[in-house]
């Protein structure tokens, strides 16, 4: 039996209530970071060693020399040509469109110049070298290869390495083809803290990256925001979250498997409605009991749902918006008659799914834009992966003699205010006289 | 007698050489992450008792009430006022300089419409609240006040809180007046651990905000980098580098005293300069001792060049761009004859100074661009702080009635693979008959 929180915004408790439904701890245990601690200094000292080892015993495999724990370009070719023609028109149309989408976010170098002929502007490269994290076992989720690495191609990233576990032995091949059609550079088939660490530090074998992006369990989570500083990594991602805004004339079954293809993956997710018709939450509460018995995650979907799913009843969309923006959700479905309309209050969300055709789980997949998306009211702050976390900038300054004559007057003063007499000093040499 | 270490790019252990002059480990002590994690949770518990608990012990103040704490607009407005006219007229020409640069890297939203009607975008949303952490004491600098500031306001955020510790009651004047011309919103005079806890929490009287930027010293550093997920920050900034490349054809004075302009900030700073011509090392190096003896913060120079600094001679221009890529200096200055050629080559520094003229300083304080600039080789993955920093992004997605349909097929069968039924289904609801 279904049975999620149900909120009324006109309660004294309402937002008390909102906070603690959305509390989330991602702290890590103690004995987790001494573990993956003592993982991370271990490969940063002994190198393939350590790798070797760690994957031996976690993964349960029987390697002998690391060179064994890359896969060549032709395997991957080889899991692509070998799939059913369906799944790969699939893996390749959904390449093609997140392609598309992401070639908008391409960042131009720009410049302006000054009367005086001085030049200020910002210049864009791509990194060198990205690691990407791909879970082995039961999550491996092709869709997270191409969502990963196609923002670092468009960006002009050299060189992708994917690191995968293959606990024992087993390979998914769908991962390995998404891996083909996204040209990955290198595979290796190596997980947890140890493959974060040698492509934080790198190994004889494994090279040294400049950023790691990815989805992984606690392990992977810690060891990244442990490397953190050495190299970049993306968002730590917190469980799926959905917020369904519903003006109540939407098929309650879809909103009802809506709500379910978050629950679906794992205990931990969160989904959310809100509408301003509390019919239409009974509706959507009915349709939900009744498809949970063909779902084949129903025990997942339950208690996701129960721990954490909720109903909320607003007054109005201005309301709603006031309740979105502060749960900041990763996924927001605009279900109502005219989402052009409500668009502009909604300030924080990863991803947001407009009218009632746009089932969210097109976006996992085929949309065009990232599934990797902020949670846990991190949509406050930070947005969807893109090929602007495959970008840097480096400032310009060209200044001209007289540019430099001029602005050397006020950095003069600045740095004597500032007590530092080397930088007034440099800047005073070329001041004319 | 400065010594700096002398590199010859020629030499069989030249970059086993480099990467140990460039090591640098930025761990805090198990001490100070413990001490820190335990003030994290008694603000976060206690709120504003812990903070005015830790306010009155680590300032040394006598504070009964948190609203003490508050320094009210007027005060900030009378330090500006009683500024003399040269620091005033400086501090807003920098302003000025610093927002009109910024303006150029505000991003618009944007959108596209497929053939079927489907409408992909971007809506592009400004953060809602900042916390601004300004160190007090010796290290207290007005323009770092404007850096952090100016693009979080041109970049629309609604409310700037700034935090400045107080230590016996004293405030920079000069900081105060900046915070003026800069708009801050409201300033408290606390500082350490539990100013960035009583930011990323909240407390009742400090309002809790999205993002927390600003310098500090290894408590606040640690604290950021602890509250990371509950907000946003901005980069753990390490010592100050510069690396100056030089085709010996500069006054080395000039080059001497941009080296001394990082090293005189501490100790651990570091200035390396490159250069094909050996005797021009030399001369820079007589020009460093000769000038040295003027300088009020001589034992800070001479401690950060003895340790830290290093002159390297290299055979040509592409082994210069070669060693600088691989140091990724926040600082680069190219002082040679045609900047422009080598630019190209240059792939990973924070800020690029082009030209004789451009002293690293003049960026510091009022060229435009910012002087918040990843250091510790990060600008192999990071960028300066700008006014994308405060700007997130929200992924759009809005299906017509013919692209659900169409997508919805691709959408099934990518998560059928994936064995979620219930994104399957979500996606095949909106599949047209």
């Amino acid at each position: 039996m279904l049975n999620p929180q149900y909120l009324t915004s006109t309660d004294a408790g309402f937002w008390a209530q909102l906070k603690k439904l959305l509390a989330w701890d991602a702290q890590a245990e103690d004995e987790i970071l001494n573990t993956v601690r003592d993982m991370l200094r271990a490969v940063s000292k002994s190198g393939d060693a350590a790798v070797l080892e760690y994957t031996n015993r976690f993964d349960r495999r029987d390697v002998q020399d690391i060179a064994e724990l890359e896969i060549p370009p032709a395997r991957l070719q080889q899991a692509l040509d070998n799939l059913p023609a369906e799944q790969r028109q699939a893996l390749e149309l959904s390449a093609q469109r997140v392609r598309t989408y992401h070639q908008h976010q391409k960042q131009e170098s720009w410049r302006y110049t000054e009367a005086d002929g001085t030049v200020l502007g910002q210049q864009i490269t791509p990194l060198d070298k990205v690691g990407l994290y791909v879970p082995g076992g039961k999550a491996a989720y092709p869709s997270s290869v191409l969502m990963n690495a196609i923002p670092a191609k468009v960006a002009g990233v050299a060189e992708i390495i994917m690191v995968v576990p293959a606990p024992d032995s087993h390979l998914n091949e769908l991962v390995l083809a998404a891996a083909a059609i996204a040209e990955v550079d290198k595979v290796f088939t190596i997980g947890g803290a140890q493959a974060v660490a040698a492509l934080a530090y790198g190994t004889e074998t494994v090279p040294q990256v400049d950023k790691i992006v990815g989805p992984g369990n606690i392990f992977v989570a810690t060891a990244k925001s442990m490397v953190f500083g050495t190299v970049g990594i993306d968002m730590i991602a917190g469980p799926s979250e959905i917020l369904v805004i519903c003006d109540g004339k939407t098929d309650p079954d879809w909103i009802a498997m809506d709500l379910f293809s978050q629950a679906e993956h794992d205990e931990l997710a969160q989904s959310i409605l809100i509408s301003p018709d509390a019919a239409f939450l009974e509706q959507v509460k009915t349709s939900m009991n009744r498809l949970l018995e063909n779902m084949p995650r129903a025990e997942i979907i339950k208690t996701a749902i129960n721990d954490r799913g909720a109903l909320i009843h607003v007054k109005d969309w201005d309301e709603a918006a006031e309740v979105c923006n502060h749960i900041a959700p990763e996924h927001l479905e605009l279900s109502i008659a005219d989402p052009e309309a409500l668009l502009p209050k909604i300030r924080h969300a990863g991803a947001i799914f407009m009218g009632r055709y746009t089932a969210e789980a097109l976006g996992d997949y085929c949309a065009g834009p990232n599934h990797v998306l902020p949670t846990s009211r991190s949509a406050r702050f930070s947005s969807p992966l893109g090929v602007y976390d495959f970008q840097k900038r480096s400032s310009l300054i060209y200044c001209s003699a007289d540019g430099a004559s001029e602005l050397g007057k006020t950095a003069s003063v600045l740095a004597h205010g500032e007590g530092l007499t080397a930088h007034a000093r440099s800047a005073e040499y070329r001041i004319k006289e």
